[in-house]
């Protein structure tokens, strides 16, 4: 038992090594790749690709996972948790054919490439057969999991185990009746708020070290993180010790950098503080998208754009842009980062319109995935439900369909866990507000006892507890997005003084 | 006969792949990973080195080698020369234990960055027992590959067919003999050239201006070259695709960054220009260290510190830095680029005393591979060595024995081909000087001719032909140091009126 529990152990390891250079390679197309190579990255990423689709579903290392699942009763929790995860991880891989496997490695590097061209040239033509082949390779893959579910069902449930089409569907109808009324009462009060002075210049090397400076605040170890540069920023992991934050940085738009590193670093802080036992697991990650979003929309909105935060980080600001921001207070700025008015983009969004945006996407999915509407007619799609829901008109693809990155690299069923992680983030806030003073320790700038009552609830465990669990665990109920309505209509009511 | 073919070169795309990967992995670990990730980037570096090694010794890919090597009448010259290339590079890997090879190549990773702490700390003790250790794995490794030949002599083999002790024991007493005189003289009029203005206050983003305009007239396509920043730089590559080239910026030193861009440059042109028939071989690239820094070093100095190429970029600098530039003519500009004072740094050494460092490295390789001076001694040993040829103090080990990565990085024996590649490069412009006229494109900033030229002579060969041969096609006859000396007495002769 114990050489085989060590000959897994050691399969893992060369198994997280591939995932390491797979992240590595991505990270460097995203950031620093000359963009003339993209067929040769592709080419590569096939290759390895496959070579990590044989490991993953070699018959010896099946023929491990299930003989430790057969002993289960005798494992440590670690080993028992990384045997049912990974048990599924397989199934999901091994139902499809190796040639479909590597196709789409290819596939999705491709089109991931043409993607960011066709965004800079406002050429959806050029993008939608890259995104109809993703959706049927990715409608074929969840048929070949689980035949006889819905597809779309079974991509959710891969980002957010347990979430289906029903449960979102009612979410999403609570959203609008609860806060569809809130979004028109501010946009129709838009003007009660002046956030002009966010928009002036302000030059890069500033708004680096407005960067560096909130990193400070986030108690983000800069031996393990860095922060690069990308169009469509995002985070990624390669090990507790190796994690990367992206940001994109608008000359004439300070707030937008501002708010993806405080995102972002709420992704990073969840990845730097998994538990040392489970460095080199597959256990060692964010237990769900929707988890993890959880923590970045709790550190982007529910801290960063409160009343203390912004108060606490003003001073530096006006250090680093004295000129911009003359005459402008911090409660200036605390009202103007919660200006709430519909918009086209969802990663500039406010936080009130945000899960809009989410449901958006998410209704689109869902009728792509079912067929029942065609790549052809997305666009049109899209700019209706912008005029319907948010009352915007989209100017063009590159402000509408083409805007996120997440349908290039294949990933449907993903939008939905943004939203939702707003949601149990708001739920976390709440358990946590009866063990500390939040709102103290934010103005004083003190985030290191919040850090650790979240790591100490939720980083820790990594995806040793599924967000079920993790719920329970942590507020002692399940899912609720009451918390969620209730914290937004506060918030608003209060800044809109409605 | 052509499934064989076939097979072999499917092969060849796979090896390339994990060449790919393990590239990315190097070049992210030394311009963006964070800096307290270097166990477990060396962790991944050593797993997947191993799947390399175990690709590379594979008894199938031998098999196919050895099959095809039998009937090498009926291959294409590409493959035949991959065949004969393999063969080496594959016997020089398989001598070695398995186990032995993956603990080098951790301790490889391991010491490269042992190594970066320890030239910023000044602490050679923390780099010693690394640096001894890969002496010894070298010493062994080349014993295994021949036991019968000097271990030094292999190891120069390695990087430069046919390269020993006793043709380098030749060539730097010529050297210096025909030049140590002519540094003692320049040396003794250093005051009569001032470079003072090039050690003003030079902001990053004029020298990051700077380094586009440059690699613009260098005709460096950009879609498939990139630049980034680092501690020492360097070039890498992954296919004629994907050449990245680094620098680092001294604000207070702008000749530092240009003359390391103009000659990273040079071996970016040799890799960007090798044959298309050549992408995914291991032909794909430079065919020796020398060729290479013939690239380097020729545009670095023969073109980079001509009067004709200070003079067309002259206006940009000014335009760039005006205030630093005030009253400088382009004349003083080419006058203090080729200031020849003996120095502490190789990387920033002129052009005249550059091989007497090499020299000193050259000299002490020799006997830590012979084992006739200990690693304990080695700093002592650097310093007389400086003070001997150069006749300066070296103040700490950050600016002496700890200065270069090459060690660090388990390259011994590559120094040398920085000096006979200059000198290739002197014999390689004599011969292009009977079908251009080199001068006149150069003044005019058209360098595309030269690179034609290069690309036709030398570039696009790649690895197919080696060396020796290379310099016969190119130059009629074998390689010859008098071109090399010629060229610098004659510069340094005019420069200083002597």
């Amino acid at each position: 038992m114990q050489k085989l529990i060590e000959e897994f152990k050691t399969y893992l390891h060369k198994m997280h090594a591939y995932e390491h250079a797979l992240g590595v390679m991505t990270y460097d197309f995203e950031t620093a790749m000359p963009k003339g190579a993209a067929e040769d990255f592709a080419k590569t990423m096939g290759i390895l690709g496959e070579e990590y689709y044989r490991l993953q579903t070699a018959p010896e290392f099946k023929a491990m996972i299930k003989a430790l699942d057969e002993r289960k009763g005798e494992l440590d929790l670690v080993t028992r948790r990384e045997v049912e995860v990974l048990s599924e991880d397989i199934a999901r891989t091994d139902c499809i054919p190796l040639q479909e496997y590597v196709d789409y490695q290819m596939e999705q590097s491709l089109a991931s490439s043409v993607w960011h061209e066709a965004k800079v040239n406002n050429d959806y033509a050029a993008f939608k057969p890259h995104l109809e082949k993703l959706i049927e390779y990715n409608r074929r893959f969840a048929l070949y999991y689980a035949p006889d579910k819905d597809p779309y069902d079974t991509m959710l449930d891969q980002y957010e185990k347990g979430m289906t089409r029903s449960m979102l569907d009612d979410y999403f109808t609570r959203l609008r009746r609860d806060l569809l009324p809130l979004v028109e009462k501010t946009s129709a009060r838009r003007d009660a708020i002046d956030d002009g002075f966010l928009f002036r210049n302000y030059p890069l090397e500033g708004q680096r070290a407005l960067s560096d400076a909130i990193m400070q605040v986030m108690c983000i170890d800069r031996r393990h993180c860095s922060i690069g540069e990308v169009e469509h920023p995002f985070t990624t992991e390669f090990n507790k010790h190796d994690v990367r934050i992206t940001t994109h940085y608008y000359e004439n738009a300070v707030a937008s950098s501002f708010y993806s590193v405080v995102h972002e670093g709420g992704h990073a802080l969840y990845e730097l503080h998994t538990g040392d036992e489970l460095i080199g697991s597959p256990l060692a990650t964010g237990t769900s998208m929707g988890v993890h979003e959880s923590q970045s929309r709790l550190f982007e909105n529910i801290i960063g754009r409160s009343e203390g935060f912004t108060a606490h980080v003003f001073p530096t600001m006006r250090r680093l842009f004295p000129e911009q921001l003359s005459g402008v207070t911090a409660r200036d700025f605390y009202r103007a980062v919660n200006k709430s008015v519909p918009s086209l983009v969802r990663t500039e969004a406010d936080e009130l319109t945000y899960s809009f945006h989410i449901m958006i996407r998410y209704e689109l999915e869902k009728q792509l995935i079912a067929g029942t509407l065609s790549v052809d007619a997305l666009p049109r799609a899209w700019n209706a439900l912008y005029k319907e829901y948010l009352g915007v008109d989209v100017p063009d693809d590159t402000h509408g369909v083409l805007q996120d990155s997440h349908w290039s690299g294949g990933s449907f069923g993903y939008f939905p866990s943004y939203s939702i992680g707003s949601a149990y983030g708001a739920q976390f806030m709440h358990a946590m507000r009866k063990d500390l003073d939040v709102d103290a320790l934010v103005a004083a700038g003190d985030l290191a006892p919040i850090i650790d009552w979240l790591t100490e609830k939720i980083y820790r465990f990594g995806r040793i507890k599924n967000p079920e669990q993790l719920l329970m665990d942590v507020c002692g109920e399940p899912f609720d997005p009451k918390y969620y309505v209730d914290y937004l209509t506060d918030k608003f009511t209060a800044i809109y003084g409605l």
